[in-house]
């Protein structure tokens, strides 16, 4: 890859670019994804803005996805075409007028988890809300099942979303009626972010009845979607989008789902990640529950019935995972003197700190103190709330 | 082993002697089940009677025990004791008179994946009822779980039992209240045996509700006990029993348990004896599934949600257990020309056919015609009704 997501900050021009590709390409299209992976995303725009890709990306890329150069072409000009109808200028301007931020990689708030995507990474990310959303999903967990969600299924959902809100943990979910949106309401319930992955522009509020509700993750947590701000959710939207609630969190549990749920989809994206998945059982007399049922007679799921089961489970996720971005997991006593002088810098009690407070009381810069932040929080010294940031009780 | 259960059945005096055994020591006392292994229960009981054991066996029954001479005699004079009350031909007698068989290693009937148990095997089996024993356990399922069932609970096991037997399988439990005697009367809504295994006399019917369902049973199944026919049920008479759920089932299935139920008890019997384990999902939100969903996070259990899966898990188990007693699995155009003969013989509709008719009709002689009607049994051609033999769908 050429990019990091850890590197240099991402230019305005290059914002833009990506504002623009989005516009261009499906979300997660994989050869779009390739092309911003092989050159970066001003130099690909401008190759399809062209019309055409130079002959040596052309062939690299073919070889790459198994495509054959017409293939290529074709898609090219596809993107092109589409390109010819973008205004990613306006689609900044609208997004900062609605209150909605473009992160891209290379951002501090981008969640690098989401480089497991590979070249179905997103091009960007439309995020809405108070929240950070890296540091919101360094400890995350995806509570995903039925729309069509029995008391049972939103009972489990909300209790599961409250216990692990109470233990620091972050809900991922999509923002559905049903069980997503009972996992999101049980985290609200604590102080803990949440973060809904929408089908739509994050201004679009699908479904409509979620409107509170959004409104609330807003304040509370974030809402994002590869989505524009005004796009309508679409069929295939749906289903893309998944990835990200998979790749987002540490885990996803399937709280209830009958066999042909969508919740089996963002489990099979969680499969593919290396992800573990939990599944609550529930009366074998209930459909509902059949989809929970089959992961567990698969072996694609362990058997969870609490969120302190979860954490089992996420735990040994976190063993087992690729090891986090460097330098964010470090025991107390091997803390760098600058990470050491941060955490003394974070008030122990009250509303917390903003990072420009820190700094000073650390006597670093701002970038670096950051930088530290990040780290900490990646190793639950630290968290970041409504009103900055303040210490986090360890587990 | 010195004895083998398909061997020249049991003389009417290896029969006494193991009545008088029975009353001798606890049932599945290993030293006594060693000793008579190992010496026959005829020689067995006569050198308890003595007082002590020869010079010989003492050592070699020290040794493989991993006991000392004295703890050795300690054990011996207290059999000694105890028959010293004992009366074993008034047991027989009594057995007799109240319907009861003693079934013993060496009979037709007795059902050889008990010899599984080694050394703690029952040194006899008393049976009533109009059922086989051996045939009935053949193709067995133990369904097992909490007294205190939930009406889920109550729901399950009745449906598994009844789905079960409609299949052909016979279901074996313990007569308890709950999980035990929902399961037995939903397999009595088939056609299929029920096998209960009591930890009191067959005739003595404890719990004292079950009168009318031990009733049916004896008519449509057997009830069988290691304790002599009016002997009370005691609580470690419950826990010894639970080996033989265990043991002459193919697997096991917990229909609903705690964490704290004696069901596990009966799950760790079938554990150590290599078969498998099903456990039913309940509501997370029901501490009367915690134990079923306990064993599914403990990988001990695989997840079974009705009878289909069941015989999937039983369909495994067969396929990875100690192969059957040698000539019982036999694939249709491998059957010896007896075999073939007596399945020819079986009326292939109405109620059946006796044993002596069959015989005449393929032109052997009962014996013969007995032991192919079991080796047909075992491999699912043939099954034993209350108004003698007939053909069994194949699966």
């Amino acid at each position: 890859m050429t990019e990091s997501s850890a590197a240099v900050p991402p230019s305005d021009e290059a914002r833009l670019a990506r504002a623009a590709l989005m516009r261009a390409g499906e979300s997660g299209d994989p050869l779009l994804g390739r092309l911003i992976e092989v050159c970066g995303p001003v130099e690909a725009l401008a190759q399809i803005r062209e019309g055409e890709l130079t002959a040596e990306i052309s062939r690299r890329l073919a070889h790459d996805r198994g495509r054959t150069l017409r293939d290529l072409q074709a898609k090219v000009t596809g993107w092109r075409t589409r390109l010819l109808a973008a205004d990613p200028e306006r689609d900044l301007l609208v997004g900062r007028e609605r209150g909605a931020r473009l992160v891209v990689p290379g951002d501090i708030e981008w969640p690098s988890q989401l480089d497991d995507l590979g070249a179905g990474r997103p091009t960007g990310l439309w995020v809405e809300g108070e929240a950070d959303l890296r540091f919101s999903c360094l400890r995350s967990v995806a509570i995903v099942g039925a729309r069509a969600a029995t008391p049972y299924g939103v009972h489990v959902a909300s209790e599961m979303g409250a216990e692990l809100g109470q233990e620091g943990w972050t809900v991922v979910s999509g923002g559905a009626y049903g069980v997503d949106s009972a996992a999101h309401r049980g985290a609200l319930t604590t102080e803990a972010p949440t973060v809904a992955v929408l089908a739509c522009g994050t201004d679009y509020c699908y479904p409509s009845g979620h409107h509170d509700l959004f409104a609330v993750i807003r304040e509370r947590g974030v809402l994002i979607s590869e989505s524009p701000p005004g796009a309508h959710p679409t069929r295939s939207r749906f289903l893309i989008r998944n990835r990200l609630i998979a790749a987002l969190s540490r885990g996803t549990v399937v709280a209830e789902a009958a066999v042909r749920s969508g919740a089996l989809n963002t489990v099979n994206h969680a499969l593919a990640l290396h992800r573990h998945i939990g599944a609550v059982p529930g009366p074998v007399t209930s459909e509902s529950s059949a989809g929970c049922h089959a992961l567990l007679r698969q072996g694609k799921a362990q058997c969870v019935t609490n969120a302190a089961e979860v954490l089992d489970l996420i735990g040994a996720i976190g063993a087992d995972l690729a090891p986090e971005p460097k330098g964010t997991v470090i025991p107390l006593d091997s803390l760098s003197p600058e990470a050491r002088a941060v955490l003394d810098a974070i008030p122990s009690r009250g509303p917390g700190a903003g990072p420009a407070t820190i700094a000073v009381a650390a006597g670093i810069d701002i970038q670096t103190a950051l930088s530290r932040l990040g780290a900490l929080a990646a190793a639950g010294y630290v968290q970041h709330g409504r009103q900055g940031w303040r210490l986090r009780d360890r587990r």
